[in-house]
């Protein structure tokens, strides 16, 4: 850790937090963007929308770090307290701020209405604050310098707290240290593979340099840290060895997901890619789109949930249908053939099972899956039984149809 | 709030929380648990993996809380110091736990690997831990019951975490008084709005019962609470009231999603739903497709992100598409009517747009998406002019689709 180390904590507030209504995803977002600037964030913190608790949250977080961001509970209705928290906590008055009044006018307007009389009680602010207007709501940010602490509030909508803290308020904090970083993303072999594969690597790496494996259902990230300018070098030779050693396993450094990875591939190689979806219902194409420019290489799918659309949009043959089940090798080989006639695509993928919780059979038990990716040299399957929630079986069919794509491409070889 | 309301804390650990690489679920899952059970949630808090942190973590929630619930950091790691720092807490020494052991290489022994000696690190339990044996892994649960206050540790991972929690501990709790709730769904006007149609009823309601409005980008629910079950029977005439205010703006009371909602209504009528997406790719096939029995009333859908598979599969003429332009309200509309027709269903939905960051035009910027909807009584379409980024719009699009077929279903009358 560095010795210019700054620490910074963070406090979300509502109700819907603290009874499991909704998941705090302002957190990480702000934790990850506080780190960007070289603050280290010592504690997070949630609380209800009562008075007292925001101020004994304010208190807890300044206790633990120099910098405290707060976020919730700024909006127009009577359960919004975050405003007088603070006056409490700072033993200051609120006052009225006629620029934060005027704006809000301002955006009613441009919405052809006008400004509730509820409006109005976003305008009382600390006497002490430092006023932030928010270009994406009513509510502004505020700043409290205080005791040699500094303090930010900001409304909770993860719009308008992103756009104040990353676009207006960050850059004018002071900044620490900030890590460095390099990233290694893979996908389609899990962690504990990855590390034996580089376990060697791993254990010669220095002190200074600190290896970690983030895992999530799409992907393993490998990430290199370290916070000594002069092991940047050192980290990005220990970088390329891991990056030589897991050959095509590591996507290109310029691609987040298999997605963009993918993208990639097809855009150098001048190919185009279709899908034909059933059980996945147009997950697999929404991860393709996801990326901004798949226009590029993706022309369409088709989603064939009746085997009417099957036999219409794809040519799959009644006969296959009946023979096989439509959960099958010979359909989902038949619907990957059939899309990438119909899409006129160097590539398509089809999917075909059952992702539950209905429609399972002894023969056929729900998370039965096949998988099928049609090219230029033929035609490959494989049968997945995936034993996740229906949502979960329909992101690891989607991931694990790309990852096939993936691997057959690479094999492909050319350019 | 009832009398015997009984107070809780969750406090996780982890590095990757705090720096923002992984949202905390288990917070918010656990807290949705002990209000079940009449714990009220008063504080969250989230440290990393460092000893003193999380003793001090600890004693914040032991300030606020009868109940302290710790999850993570129990893994055979040298970063893994739950254990450490609640021996630290307790002012305990850790010993041997012979059982846990036994335990770990049983279920080594199933996998048909051997323990390591890293796995010991689990064995070795502070002494006044209950322990609580995981069937789901290897780190086990520990209660504590000190100065009055009852605290738990759980593995971090979630699987393991509601295992021990959900099956094994929360019912050796003392329980406090469950809240009573009553859920109203809507889609497609915002809060703002319902809280003015309601406004006299909401006035009219007693202190014992509590409205809350929770709103997301998909749609917004009101939640009645009390805590006092002389109130439920108010409660449930109240939402009944809200209800008929509202008229068809409530989803069905089975309905969590509008989806759902569109479901109910399709399978009520024996009608059938297609889909033809450009700028959505996939998403609100998606979103349909995520309601378990759609394949009752969904037939499929016709991604078409290439102009061919808009003329090849959905019949929209290439003088169309050149006169308009691809973004255009005949383009939407032509899309909708051909996809009832390839896909042979009574409704057909259509999206055609810009969803960015690229693409924009001074004439149709980012964000600039038409849609359609064709039905046995015609076609009707909409522009939409949206502010997000691109999975944002994306998400905006497909709901906004939604709603305006299920407006035009229930303006169509029938049962």
């Amino acid at each position: 850790m560095s010795a210019i180390e700054r620490t910074a904590a963070i406090l979300t507030v509502g109700d819907e937090l603290i009874n499991g209504q909704l998941i705090d995803t302002n957190s990480a977002w702000i934790a990850a963007l506080l780190e960007e600037h070289g603050w280290r964030v010592s504690i997070m913190m949630s609380v209800g929308d009562e008075v007292n608790e925001i101020v004994s949250g304010i208190g807890k977080c300044s206790d633990a770090a120099d910098l405290i961001i707060v976020t919730g509970g700024l909006g127009p209705t009577q359960d919004d307290l975050t405003l007088d928290a603070l006056a409490d906590y700072f033993q200051v008055e609120k006052i009225w701020h006629e620029p934060t009044w005027q704006h809000i006018q301002h955006l009613y307007t441009l919405m052809g209405r006008e400004a509730s009389v509820m409006q109005r009680r976003q305008c009382f602010l600390p006497t002490n604050a430092e006023v932030i207007q928010n270009n994406q709501g009513t509510a502004p940010g505020t700043v409290y310098r205080h005791n040699g602490k500094i303090l930010v509030s900001t409304p909770g909508v993860p719009g308008e707290m992103k756009h104040l803290l990353r676009d207006k308020i960050i850059g004018t904090l002071p900044h620490g240290h900030a890590p460095y970083h390099h990233h290694i993303r893979t996908a389609g072999v899990g962690e504990t593979v990855i590390a034996e594969m580089i376990a060697d690597i791993e254990a010669s790496l220095s002190s200074a340099i600190k290896l970690a494996y983030l895992p999530s259902w799409q992907q393993v990230t490998l990430r290199l840290t370290t916070y000594d300018v002069n092991s940047i070098n050192a980290l990005e030779s220990f970088a390329e060895k891991i990056r030589q050693r897991l050959g095509t396993l590591a996507f290109h450094p310029d691609a987040m997901t298999i997605s963009e990875d993918i993208g990639i591939l097809l855009r150098n190689r001048k190919e185009t890619l279709g899908t034909a979806e059933s059980c996945t219902g147009g997950y697999l194409a929404h991860l393709i789109t996801a990326v901004s420019g798949s226009s590029d290489y993706y022309t369409g799918s088709v989603i064939s949930y009746a085997n009417e659309v099957k036999m219409t949009q794809l040519d799959v043959s009644e006969d296959v249908l009946q023979q096989h089940g439509v959960v099958s090798q010979q359909v989902a080989e038949a619907m990957a053939v059939g899309a990438r006639k119909a899409l006129g695509v160097n590539w398509a993928l089809a999917t075909t099972g059952i992702a539950g919780p209905g429609g399972g059979t002894p023969d056929k038990p729900v998370g039965t899956v096949w998988i099928a990716c049609a090219g230029p040299y033929g035609v490959t399957s494989r049968l997945l039984n995936l034993k996740r929630d229906r949502l979960g079986n329909i992101e690891s069919a989607a991931i694990t149809t790309l990852v096939m794509l993936r691997k057959t491409i690479l094999e492909a070889g050319g350019n």
